[in-house]
Order: C-alpha cells, then sequence, then structure tokens
C-alpha cells in the first residue's frame, strides 16, 4: 500500500511513474520467491481534483506499461474518491513450481550471502528530493539517483533463473534496507550474519552528493527502496552463480539474530536500523 | 476499497465491524458470481493514533471472524500509516466450476428477476445517522436498520445454490442500488426491465423513520450497500427456485438499457438513480 507522503509525494514524480511503481515494488516481492509474476490488482482512491484530472488515464499507463513488459494481466481492483490524499494498494500473484518458491527460512550456517546490484541509491535520491533538487535541475548522477527512488526495476529474470537453478536457500528484495531485510532472514531462519563492508556494492553515484566518507556505506546498509535481491547460498554452489549479477558480501552465522559488519580494519559494528520513509 | 469520510465513519461503526465489513463486501462480489470464496487479502492504512491504539487488533478481529464463518483464508496485505484517514483495500478470491459462473450479460428477455432479502434498510440506517441517531440511542427497528448498514451480510449461501441448480442467467449484488445495479446487468446483458412496485420487498423497518408514503419505494429502488443479490431466471426454471428466499419483482424486455417501474395504477415511472455515498 502507498499513501501519498509517507510513501510518495506527487511532486516528485509522475503519474506514470507513480503507476510503474505501484506494480514494481509487488513486483519484487514475487521475484524475491523466484516466482513468475502472472496477475495483478490495483485498487487507487484519489481526490476529486486528479478524479477530474489526467491523473489516472496517466497513471494506468504507467501501470499497463511494466505490466505488459512483465507480462502481467490485470484481474481487478477498484478507483475510490478520497478526499485528501492519493492512496494505492498494488496486488500481484505469481507461481513457482511447487515446492520451489524461496523463503525467507532456508538459510543455514555457513551459506555465502550475496546481494544483486548497487546499494544506497535509492536514499541519495530521496536525500536529493527532501533537500529541494528536483530531477530537472539535477545532473546526471543526480538524476540516476532519484531514478533508483521513483523507478524501481524488480529483479524478476533473477529470481527466476536462482529458482530455476535451485541455487538460493533463502531470498528477500531489499524494501527496507540492507541490514533490516537481512535481519529478517536471519529471524525467519534462525541465523546470524557477517557481512565484509568492502565488498557491499555501495552505488557509486552517492558520490555526487559530496557526503561524509561514513556516510554513502551507511546509506548502502540503511536506505530503503532499493528492491535488490539479497540472497544466501550454499559454499558449493557459489560456483554455480556464474552469469548472475550479484556481489558476495558476506556469510550466514550461528549467532541467531546478530548481524555485524567487519570493516577492512577488522572492528565489527552494528548495521543501523533500516527506515522507510519512502 | 473503503475509504474514511467517504465510505464510513468511525464514530458510527466499531473497529471489529469495520473488519466484517471490509471483507463482507468483498464476499458479496463473489457470491454476485456463484463462487465459493477462497482466500483474502486486506491492506489497511491508518492514522498513528490508531497505530498506537487497540484498533488494529480489533479490526482484524472482526475481520477474522467472518473469514473463519466463511472457511476465507488470509493469505496477504499490507498495514501502513496513513497521515489523516483510515484507508481500507479488501480482495477476495473464489473458486466455480469452469464455465458456471454467473455473469452480468446473460440475461435475456423473458426472464424473471428476482431479489434476495429486503430493500432499503441500509439507506434508512444511513439516513438515521447522518441524522445524528446513533446505534445505542436508537430503537429496535432503528437498530436493525443501522445494522443493515454496519453489518452486511454476503449471500453466499444463496449465490452458491444459484450456480449449483444452473438456476440463473445474470446476477449482481446490490451495492449502488436496485435501479443501479439492474441497469449493470441490462446494459452488460444487452437487455431492459420492467419492476412491478408492489412486488419489491421494501424494508418494514423503514416504517421507523416516519417518512412520506412515497419515500421507502425511492430508498428500495436507489438505496446502495444492502447487498442483497440480484438475479434473472428463464421462466421454465422458476418453479425450482422453491426453498431460496427470494421474490419475483419483474422481468427482463427487449428495450436495451431501459428500466420502468409499474405501480399498482399500471403507472411507469424511472427508478432513481442509485447512489453510493456509504
Amino acid at each position: 500500500m502507498l499513501v501519498e507522503d509517507v510513501d510518495f509525494r506527487h511532486a516528485w514524480t509522475s503519474p506514470e511513474l507513480l503507476g510503474q511503481k505501484a506494480l514494481a515494488v509487488s513486483l519484487s516481492d514475487i521475484a524475491a520467491m523466484g516466482g513468475t509474476p502472472q496477475w495483478a490488482m490495483v485498487s487507487i482512491g484519489v481526490t476529486q481534483g486528479r478524479w477530474d484530472s489526467d491523473f489516472l488515464p496517466r497513471f494506468y499507463e504507467g501501470w499497463h506499461k511494466m505490466a505488459a513488459f512483465f507480462g502481467v494481466e490485470l484481474v481487478g481492483g477498484d478507483v475510490s474518491r478520497s478526499p485528501d490524499r492519493t492512496v494505492i494498494d498494488s496486488i500481484v500473484g505469481g507461481v513457482v513450481s511447487k515446492g520451489k518458491a524461496i523463503m525467507r527460512s532456508g538459510a543455514e550456517p555457513g551459506d555465502q550471502i550475496f546481494v544483486t546490484g548497487q546499494l544506497g541509491g535509492a536514499a541519495g535520491g530521496l536525500m536529493l528530493l527532501e533537500t529541494g533538487i528536483s530531477y530537472a535541475s539535477a545532473d546526471v548522477m543526480k538524476r540516476r539517483l532519484i531514478t533508483r527512488l521513483i523507478r524501481p526495476e524488480p529483479r524478476v529474470e533473477i529470481g527466476h533463473k536462482l529458482v530455476s537453478g535451485g541455487l538460493a536457500t533463502a531470498m528477500i528484495d531489499i524494501s527496507d534496507g540492507l541490514g533490516s531485510d537481512l535481519l529478517h532472514v536471519c529471524e525467519a531462519s534462525g541465523v546470524g550474519a557477517e557481512l565484509y563492508a568492502e565488498a557491499i556494492p555501495v552505488d557509486p553515484d552517492l558520490a555526487a552528493l559530496s557526503l561524509s566518507k561514513a556516510t554513502p556505506m551507511g546509506m548502502a546498509l540503511g536506505g530503503g527502496e532499493d528492491f535488490e535481491l539479497l540472497f544466501t547460498v550454499a559454499k558449493e554452489k557459489v560456483s554455480h552463480l556464474q552469469g548472475i549479477g550479484a556481489a558476495r558480501i558476506g556469510e550466514i552465522t550461528e549467532k541467531i539474530g546478530t548481524i555485524e559488519v567487519i570493516d577492512e580494519n577488522g572492528s565489527r559494528f552494528s548495521p543501523p536500523k533500516g527506515y522507510r520513509h519512502f
């Protein structure tokens, strides 16, 4: 469920991109189980002003564009009026071969931890928008950060490959932040984790923000909305990951519910708690 | 999708009844196709104040009570914060034997029109609440009217019987009002309809409102949210309806998109347009 002023602001995106994102965040949940998305429902409540504008056709145009790309059929939903704010509820159904779905609960000590793509970019984009920098006024690096936030790309194909190859023992998509979402996996699996700081793929575009040295790593660990996949692989299967773009960032341990990040000096620290304003 | 101050008010119901109604309105859609409900999702956005109160556990208690009654399993959904107003999106999935679902589009000229239960009660309940009469301060008849609004009963079993017996040619649930919902059937089927005023089951509790003589009929024809089933039956199958509590209220005609109500003097009038504030 996406609520205006909690999960998004109209001033920061377009109706088309909002439609795309509403679907993308649910597709990401399907991707995180290795599923193939099939059908979707979207319910939306809008103010009278937006009802009378071209908002809804543009929203659905963006939604359908992404649905067509992923072969998803709209099978239901609702359009309502809402007094003050836009609210969107998005649901996607998908399929996976019986017994093959990748759960959060399958990680075991010794499993290697992987993540797709780069992390912290969406948090960087949010920081830019919150400080009044618009997409239009941003340079190319900053635009890429804002794009990470307003136009997430669900990793459906990678999730599918991991299921086909029987490669992942546990998986989740990064919506709250690497630290929080890894904790969800660890709690569901009854394990802990160690992460290697230098291996975490911090989004290089964060360099555009002129932040203090430690901040990009904090955004990669604590920033939400990147919608990359975080998964664990048994050691003996790591060599089968060739061709799947993912970085090895750590290892599952026996310390139940404990996540430690090890920096280049060997010091250990706890990741920041994830957040989810956006 | 139910939006506070558009589709309901907290002051007029309880968290438990709101949870029940959120599910009931979707169950009613399944009933209207003759389906058997199986799974459901509910997403809810609430203000910080309700988040911090006992609202959510009470809402879900009501929801689950109704779900258990109908054998529905909660398979997904979301809980979010919303700045000002509660918003609820409810989805139910159901099954029906292949080719047996009852659509809006199957009515043919000569088919007889039936409706379950009594009509106009929910509109009467809304009128009471809007004039400041609370459930607590109401007498027994007025309480029943308010109950019709805040605690609708989806007609799942009747829908199911109609499918099993292959009895209905078209069906819809009355959410917008008898006139509007019958028009939906007529438009989808490419037909028209005649209704017999004296056969329409006007809720007898509307007598408690001391309204002018014509008003209860107007509420039965135009009031929404009764969630009764409106269906059509081929003439030769009418005798098979025994044991299904439904009143014969009219006949399908060839006058595409035209609905006429015939009163006891033989005069014809158009039903009021349905409304849907609540």
